[in-house]
């Protein structure tokens, strides 16, 4: 007997009849003869309700209150799955993050995982139950309970399954796998059967929005497979894991994308050792997060300085930027708001020339302009006219003949 | 510096606006330099849209599920009232009830309250804070979630007064006083300054819905004065305590009525022991609440019993009594389900007579049939047509000129 962690998102609990279609899917499972955990998110758009409501009694809502608010969303998806498990003949209980043993640290609306105390879950388990618990929520020492941050419930499910030693942590949304690109914006695009987890984490870190990187890295942690796939139908999705095999290693695997990217250049530093620091400390502290950085060689012992923020925080930036350019003697400040990055991905350009060379000719083949590049061991992203994305995205597509 | 216990209802709450209009409320009573802790129910209808939507997932929803599935009404709105005091400048801090230390049994639907453990409020108390407790749920030794039942916030609210030694408990809904009838049957029907706690326990039971009996037993065990008024205004509203001056008490204080009632006849049944046993057990197996009991005197050791129902229940009640009617060798059954009663209350009536006298008098005068009598030392209850009961009401609080 093995143990199968589930997750469902929003979409695939909605509604009543979308709850009992998901108990009959949990139920399927069990009856193979597998334990069964199952993790879920609030229905729907209630978490955004809640945080609506939330911002019509307070401009700037308490996070240990924000918390404690939102963890009611989950709260109730796991007692009504519970519910319709049990009309089924099913014994299952509902466990609330705390009573699932989920410890996490004090930082409210982003708390990590500290530990998880599986006594009452092993308990429940041991008495045949099925197990359901409420996603995206911990509690700290001090019994305050916190959430988890966006996709808080992935990281739940890939924490419990990796304590409780799950053979597969199954993630089930309204999403049936991961592509070789976004099939709205590329038609031919293929499901990947499997992807490895450095890749699925570049892709989700570059535009892929079906996980967030944490409960990537956490399963990469511990080795727990994550399917991928859809609750809707059977389809067997995509498997994430580490043994993919070499064949389908030496290729590009993905094509991502993101159209909010915001470049500030700070022209004309002279460079000196702390400049950066004195740059990227304060806008640290006013809460802007640095996607790319590029600083140029220094010519004559000046150079320029490029990051990108999303475009809704462009502003901002300026606003931290413009006087310390002033203080450290820069040219000029330049900006533009309007850019995206088109990135590919795939372990086989770890150790093959040639992938760079022909994105940048592919781009250039298409009369698109790069304006900035990064690259790790296994992804190559170029920052282009957001205007040009989708237009990047299908020609990369073509030219790599990205297989699945 | 004293302390005040303040609950305010699901009306009270109901949208964003009216629990901002809570918070100006309750940051007054804390300006004026005494601690608060607020008791809050579910906004509005949430209860109920709750429970609407268990059952379309289960036909018997489970009963842990439910008040785990509950309690997050209570959460909600204990969180906003939290989010809006700070928005206002002040200090506050919601609490579960299981932060609060609210320990109950584990009878789910409708747990007693074991013990309060007050030093998490205690805590939050001594640095400033107000408290906000989600009412109406407490916690299992086991740290399961229950609810208090039907009127739970109230006894949340009196019990956290009794233990935390509050001067007063007040209770803040739309409903703006107790009255000498139901206002909208009987026109010129006043509030009540104030009344005892046996008074207004005898108009709890017998119809007026303002507040369940439990809260008010908790009251008087520990005797805590509540206050009955509105949330949507200022008036002084109702004081339910002890220390009722001797002069209001010489009189019929209230008059209240209840339109749901059924009466079932056990017709010459053999007067022999353990007959009322035979016939009540059963009934309570089948979790049939039985109100009023009546057996008459036997005549030739022969006698009838009767005893009433709330109308939904009598078919059921039937069911279960005809085949031990049969059984112990009664002669017939007879029932009625459209009944209702009315019933005069004061503690003025104790040890005066001609209340009795006058009564059925007055009911007489208007043509109304009495089906049953019920008493108790301080009401006199008449069991009638369910046509005629608001007339009954209306002409008694005139015969008896109810003073206030």
């Amino acid at each position: 007997m093995a143990l199968v962690v589930q997750k469902y998102g929003g979409s695939s609990v909605a509604t009543a009849e979308r709850i009992k279609a998901v108990a009959r899917r949990v139920a399927k499972i069990f009856d193979g003869g597998d334990q069964v955990v199952v993790v879920v998110s609030a229905m729907g758009d209630t978490t955004d309700d809640l945080i609506k409501l939330a911002g019509q009694v307070a401009r700037h809502p308490n996070p240990r209150e924000m918390d404690i608010l939102l963890s009611t969303g989950e709260l109730v998806t796991s007692t009504l799955l519970a519910m319709a498990l049990e009309e089924m003949g099913y014994k299952a209980v509902s466990l609330s993050g705390a009573q699932a043993g989920i410890r996490t640290d004090s930082t409210y609306r982003k708390a990590r995982i500290l530990k998880i105390e599986t006594k009452r879950i092993l308990e429940e388990l041991a008495e045949g139950q099925i197990i359901i618990v409420a996603g995206f929520q911990g509690i700290t020492d001090g019994m305050d309970v916190t959430t988890l941050g966006r996709g808080g419930s992935d990281t739940s499910a890939v924490a419990l399954a990796a304590v409780l030693g799950a053979k597969v942590c199954e993630r089930l949304t309204d999403t049936d796998g991961i592509y070789s690109a976004d099939p709205r914006v590329v038609p031919e695009a293929k499901r990947l059967a499997e992807i490895g987890y450095e890749e699925m984490l570049e892709l989700a870190t570059y535009g892929n929005k079906v996980m967030q990187p944490r409960a990537i890295e956490l399963a990469e942690l511990y080795d727990i497979p994550i399917r991928v796939a859809s609750s809707f139908n059977d389809n067997p999705g995509t498997l994430i894991h580490g043994g993919v095999s070499m064949e389908v290693r030496n290729k590009v695997r993905s094509v991502a994308y993101d159209m909010d990217v915001a470049k500030i250049t700070v022209v004309g530093i002279p460079d000196k050792p702390g400049i950066a620091a004195s740059i990227f400390v304060p806008l640290a502290k006013a809460g802007i997060s640095i996607d790319t950085i590029v600083q140029n060689a220094s010519v004559n012992k000046v150079t320029d300085l490029t990051f990108t923020v999303t475009q809704n925080q462009m502003e901002e930036a300026l606003k931290v930027v413009k006087p310390i350019a002033k203080k450290i003697g820069a040219r000029n400040i330049a900006s533009d708001a309007k850019l995206g990055k088109v990135s590919i991905v795939g372990t086989g350009m770890q150790n093959t020339p040639g992938f760079a060379a022909k994105m940048f000719a592919t781009l250039s083949e298409n009369g698109i302009n790069i304006e900035l590049i990064s690259t790790s061991e296994i992804r190559i992203t170029c920052i282009i006219a957001e205007s040009k994305v989708k237009e990047a995205v299908r020609a990369l597509h073509r030219a790599f003949e990205v297989e699945v």
